[in-house]
């Protein structure tokens, strides 16, 4: 260890470098929990030089890095399990530069994505990436990981706002990717080699964002569903007629468990199998004209029962709280958990055989259903059941994933939608991607990475 | 000859393979005019699987295919010049799918962009790729070149509207990719290796895009300006205040040559230096006092110095034909012509750049401009002076694109906004990406393309 750290400080300062158990637990893994962490040490690099210096400096130690973000995934991608040497963005987090007439702000990739967020707010803008962990992730691990979230009905995925990218490969080539273009027909685009390459190719050292102006006044709905079927039809109405923000769908187990958790009420009597709560653009009286008159086609033609429109700020909080209330509320089940996705319109199918294929095989289970539905993406959590212990309930479930998975690639669906492969799906992986695809993939892999140093037992093994 | 087509009837019909000399001139070539065209024969395949074949025959026989589409391609991507065998995707034209609650449609690879234009509008929705060649251009080739066109500032470019492709490699691999998926974090996703890709990865079979609504209307204004940095004024004041769909700019050369060329009177009184027409959204009255209060404040500001709201579509299309007339009537000038990209926030300083170092070598020439200014991308045309051959104005025109690219690099541009890369841009391709680039890309080519079959000598030699 100490020549190792001796070896480091030629290149670091030694506030730069930790090796305390305690900060190793810390910073080798992400919010998943099964996993034993076994991280060498930690550094800290300042600057898209100093990473370079460190890879090449990996490459003749043979020493395997983990680039690590706001460590927010779900999937074990940041997790250092075989004596990795945690590389942490989180001291490169500067705004580098906003330009006002391109409209996009660079910065350093441990820049985190709620800073960004105000950035842009502060300058009359909006950059349209969010979700739950805006107040930690990294900017760089939102590339990393092509990350979704909840506005993805109207703005799609982070690839659509990536302008730019400053990478290190593993070959230790400092790259500038695409500088601010929109048009570039110089052959194909490097940035998506790295956007969602789960930091196997290389380091994503900066990025460059475009910004949109701020969305025009939404207006929230919670409506309840009786059948499966009738919340696409519902879908299919806001999609064709109103501008939608966000379209995301539970199932009444799931707002039980919140209304149990949070000590709230019921905000439907009688209670329907299922519910959406959905934000739709309503910048003047026309389009709310619009929305009362989509509101009512759904009532009459029976696709939802009931339903409310948010009549105050307080009230929008309240909806949404029944949504994002899950998974906290879920949490003292130690669930199974599992994030998907099929194309839109198989979502009704998908379901139906997944519910089939797990009460035939686990009978006595409760499969909670929610997610955002306007992408086709689906989160799947089983709680466990009383009487059986957490390691017999985590051994079965792993049984659950093959079950899963096989009705996912059945439907050509995604094994993971938004939260990537890492350690966790990397078994899986054949379900998603034909032998082909991943070859492709692995050689670039060696090419970017010849001394596999790069996250490496990430996505796929060579 | 005679051994060469036994050995493809071998797998194609007779019907589906041409030698004739005049069709192998007419269909081993495309837009461009500059290249001696020596195609072997062409074939019409009508299936992935026939395409497949083909593949698996040439890498046996060692023989160079090049994917023809629409062939409307102006930098030879598309061109046959070394006795390849040329493959069109001519016969493989069906709409295989509509999907109405996904709002996609999946069609077969030679399919020509207005066709599928078409099929959107009847189905009530939008497919937002759109420029002069709708016509005869392929979605296939739409996507090898990742197409812009006119609108390309509110919808972005072709990438954006792709959700799945099948495509045979050069391996002769069948790859299904991503299969009409929002959300899919199942690693790197292959779609963007072959979007923009000019046919040397492997052919692209089917593609599905994804619709959208209808617009509401637009309307169409009419600006003089007589600064370029007030171009810039202007167009940031509209994209931050209404819903830009296009902004085009020209310059009073540009003007002038149409209006000799198509016999019409000056729109403007006194001329100015420049010219912008531009698209806005008008659903409603409210956006519309909003079109008028930006365009009064361009007027007080100075930044613009006149101009027309469109009255009716007759006056729609003749501002429009100010813009969309220049190439045609530049023709006669048998000018040269190239197709660049800078940052939006670079463009005038580019352009002062540009002209500067031009009219220090070349002081009698006369310089033409305009393009899509709201994405950067900038089409600029030199016309033949009176008294110099076609030939030597050719050869000085070699001279031109090296001061011209060099000045592009300065600025962080690209060599290629949207024509590609193909044979005309090739040599220069280090202008606008770094060798460490270059060679990622290169080394997917040998993983693709092992025999170097697919479209060799386009983009990049080995």
């Amino acid at each position: 260890m100490k020549d190792f750290e001796t070896s480091l400080r030629s290149i670091l300062r030694a506030d730069q470098i930790k090796t305390d158990p305690k900060e190793r637990d810390y910073y080798g893994r992400d919010w998943t929990t099964y996993f034993e962490i076994k991280a060498s040490a930690i550094v800290f690099p300042e600057s898209t030089e100093e990473i370079q210096k460190l890879v090449l400096w990996a490459r003749h130690n043979k020493i395997p890095l983990v680039p690590s973000g706001g460590r927010t995934g779900l999937s074990g991608g940041a997790c250092a399990t075989q004596n990795e040497l945690v590389v942490s963005l989180e001291r490169m987090n500067q705004i580098l530069n906003f330009n006002k007439l391109d409209q996009t702000l660079l910065c350093q990739a441990g820049t985190i994505t709620e800073q960004l967020q105000k950035k842009a707010h502060a300058e009359g803008l909006y950059f349209p990436i969010d979700f739950a962990a805006r107040g930690s992730s990294h900017i760089g691990g939102n590339v990393a990981t092509n990350a979704g979230g909840i506005k993805v009905v109207k703005y799609g995925m982070t690839r659509n706002w990536i302008v730019g990218l400053t990478v290190v490969t593993g070959r230790g080539d400092i790259i500038k990717i695409n500088q601010g273009l929109i048009k570039n027909a110089t052959g194909p685009n490097l940035l998506h080699h790295f956007i969602g390459s789960e930091g196997i190719y290389g380091f994503i050292t900066e990025v460059e964002v475009k910004l949109t102006q701020i969305p025009p006044r939404t207006q929230t709905l919670l409506l309840s569903v009786s059948k499966l079927s009738n919340i696409m039809q519902c879908y299919q109405a806001f999609k064709e007629n109103t501008e939608l923000h966000a379209f995301e769908f539970f199932s009444d187990i799931a707002l039980k468990k919140v209304l149990e958790h949070k000590k709230k009420s019921a905000p439907f009597d009688p209670p329907q199998p299922f519910y959406i709560v959905l934000e739709v653009e309503s910048p003047h009286e026309l389009a709310e004209t619009k929305i009362m008159e989509v509101f009512e086609l759904c009532l009459e033609q029976g696709w939802i029962q009931d339903g409310f429109l948010a009549q105050s700020s307080e009230q929008t909080k309240l909806f949404w709280s029944y949504r994002e209330d899950i998974s906290e509320s879920l949490a003292p089940f130690s669930p199974y958990k599992n994030d998907i996705s099929v194309r839109i319109s198989k979502v009704p199918d998908f379901l139906n055989s997944v519910n089939e294929v797990l009460s035939r095989h686990y009978p006595q289970w409760t499969i909670v259903w929610f997610g955002h539905i306007g992408d086709g993406n689906l989160h799947i959590n089983i709680l466990r059941p009383d009487g059986v212990t957490k390691e017999d309930f985590f051994k079965q479930c792993q049984n659950v994933d093959r079950l899963l998975f096989e009705v996912v690639a059945k439907f050509e669906g995604a094994i993971s939608a938004e939260h990537g492969v890492g350690l966790t799906k990397k078994p899986f992986l054949q379900h998603s991607k034909s032998v082909a695809e991943i070859e492709a993939l692995k050689a670039l892999k060696t090419w970017y990475d010849p001394d596999y140093i790069l996250n490496p037992g990430k996505v796929f093994d060579l």
